[in-house]
């Protein structure tokens, strides 16, 4: 498992962070998604060779969130 | 075209509001989501022969909120 951290705009509240949870958690190969609201920081652990950015970052943005 | 009112739960801010907005519209046959925040009403416009009640639904469960 790899570890990507990525900077995520557009959340506002605990709904939004459950959404990006939610989101990222139904890609194959994504083992757990940790999300802090205040700084944005999502900390995503995955397996690199099922799930790659282009693809978190698809399932991020399908939501209206932004990676920075 | 059609027009599906919902009942989405789970939404607490903007953020949301336009997360479903965004999860929805990507669906093909779904030509506008409109979304009352306060009330949890959704108003699609549809083509019903494109998009179906469960892809909607999934579409909106995918972000981590609920179809009442």
């Amino acid at each position: 498992m790899n570890t990507l951290i990525l900077n995520v705009t557009g959340m506002r509240c605990m709904g939004c962070v459950n959404s990006v949870k939610n989101l990222v958690s139904a890609l194959p190969g994504v083992a757990s998604v940790e999300v802090d609201l205040a700084s944005g920081r999502v900390e995503i652990s995955h397996d690199p060779a099922r799930a790659d950015l282009p693809a978190i970052r698809q399932a991020i943005e399908s939501g209206g969130f932004q990676v920075a």
